[in-house]
């Protein structure tokens, strides 16, 4: 598939030392999985081995549990505008045996119209939906020494009830590096979505002068999450996807990945950086 | 809430010695999001803010913009067979300006026919579909020293490909240590489900002599996945969840966490350990 990792043009930032360069990131996708051409779910995933994603997925959801169960496995090819496949839409066929589940009744998990999933569909969707163009005026401004700050700020903020290793953390930081909120849960997008709703309530948003910082990495996922609150800045403690990368380019979402330290890796929007 | 914390025992092992005593996990349960009434999406969470989850869930598919787009949020109550709230299933009413978005029709995630959605039920409900009830026949023995080999095995098969920083990984392994398969992915249950899909292709299920080990942490998708293909040991880097816990113990699936060096510890399951 040659599409497990993909380049990008990063900003560095070590120890005061800025650079760009090229940089590796992993692949981020959507796929979605058909049964008997019905869709069932949307899962990003990095692209590689699908039809083992598709029939794996069918396994743990109880469809499938011997290889004899398995039809075929073909993307579905030819609904683009242009007729061309994008190897994102897999279509499991089961064995005439196979008693077809409520699954897909019950279980829907995102649909699709065609055959034409791609991450560039991904990113339009967010931008034709986007209540708040992110349009911080004057732009918000950070320095990489206040960047560096904020990891140890939700760790101290963390420390008061993560006693189980097992919470991810999300927190709003002012542009002057304030801690606004912190919201910690299992499911990081979650965390994101617990601080997003406080805001909502208060009737914060859009998010326009806020620093939004997560544990772990940025995914599309959360790089939506933080374009549809308004969010000028999404800092990760580790590495974004492309489709994050992308996500912000297009947006205008400033994306730094890797915080850790003095040293970061700007992905985009870096005019929002005090460099 | 009271519930964003749970204990369960644990048998730690810390350079080979081996005690017992309470463990503080995370709490994970299903939610439910209802918009209008009408089921949306569940997500697994850590109970607490539920209200801003799902409003700000909202607020990322372009549905909620401002406080006033809200009328009313509440936990749908009533519907077990006992009549009490589960505290899981949020509903969300919208102002009467607001459009109803095509989301209610295009986009349901996972649907429930009641208000009973809870832990309980996400058990049962793997339990009833598991094809291969755990029958490791004689079971399966793994000493401690054989388990703390394992992750470096992962990341010394990682490093072929792993330039990014960004990918999770799943292995698994002979109950003699043996690597068998890796699989990387940005998403941990992607990864997974590509080494059953394999499997599956192969006519290896149920994975009943099988370890199976996991980058991060161990969440209730994760063992589903693992009760799912037979494997009768999961193994993960850092903490599992409440509900990974409780189904490893109904299912009788070995549990092993916080994987490190010569520690870790056992969560359930744990005959299948040479001690």
């Amino acid at each position: 598939m040659g599409r497990v990792t993909e380049r990008r043009r990063v900003t560095r930032i070590r120890g005061g030392a800025v650079s760009a360069r090229p940089d590796t990131l992993v692949a981020e996708e959507p796929m979605e999985i058909r049964l008997n051409g019905r869709p069932l779910a949307v899962t990003m995933r990095t692209p590689g081995d699908d039809f083992a994603l598709a029939t794996g997925f069918l396994v743990s959801e109880g469809v499938l549990a011997r290889a004899e169960d398995v039809r075929t496995v073909v993307y579905c090819a030819g609904a683009t505008d242009d007729g061309s496949n994008t190897y994102n839409v897999v279509d499991v066929k089961l064995a005439p045996h196979v008693v077809l589940p409520d699954i897909t009744l019950e279980r829907n998990v995102y649909t699709t119209s065609s055959c034409g999933l791609c991450g560039k569909a991904s990113l339009d969707a967010v931008r034709t939906t986007a209540r708040f163009p992110i349009a911080d005026t004057p732009p918000v401004r950070v320095s990489p020494a206040l960047l560096s700050a904020l990891p140890e700020r939700l760790r101290a903020a963390q420390k008061v009830f993560d006693r189980t290793g097992g919470l991810h953390a999300a927190a709003l930081f002012s542009e002057d590096g304030e801690l606004l909120d912190v919201r910690e849960d299992v499911g990081r997008h979650n965390a994101v979505d617990k601080l997003v709703g406080r805001a909502l309530r208060e009737d914060l948003l859009p998010l326009d002068r806020a620093v939004l910082l997560v544990s772990g990495r940025a995914s599309f996922e959360l790089a939506q999450k933080a374009v549809m609150a308004g969010i000028p800045v999404l800092a990760a403690v580790s590495a974004p996807s492309s489709l994050a990368v992308d996500l912000a380019a297009e947006t205008g979402l400033t994306l730094v990945g890797f915080l850790r330290g003095a040293d970061m890796n700007v992905y985009a929007g870096e005019h929002r950086l005090a460099l």
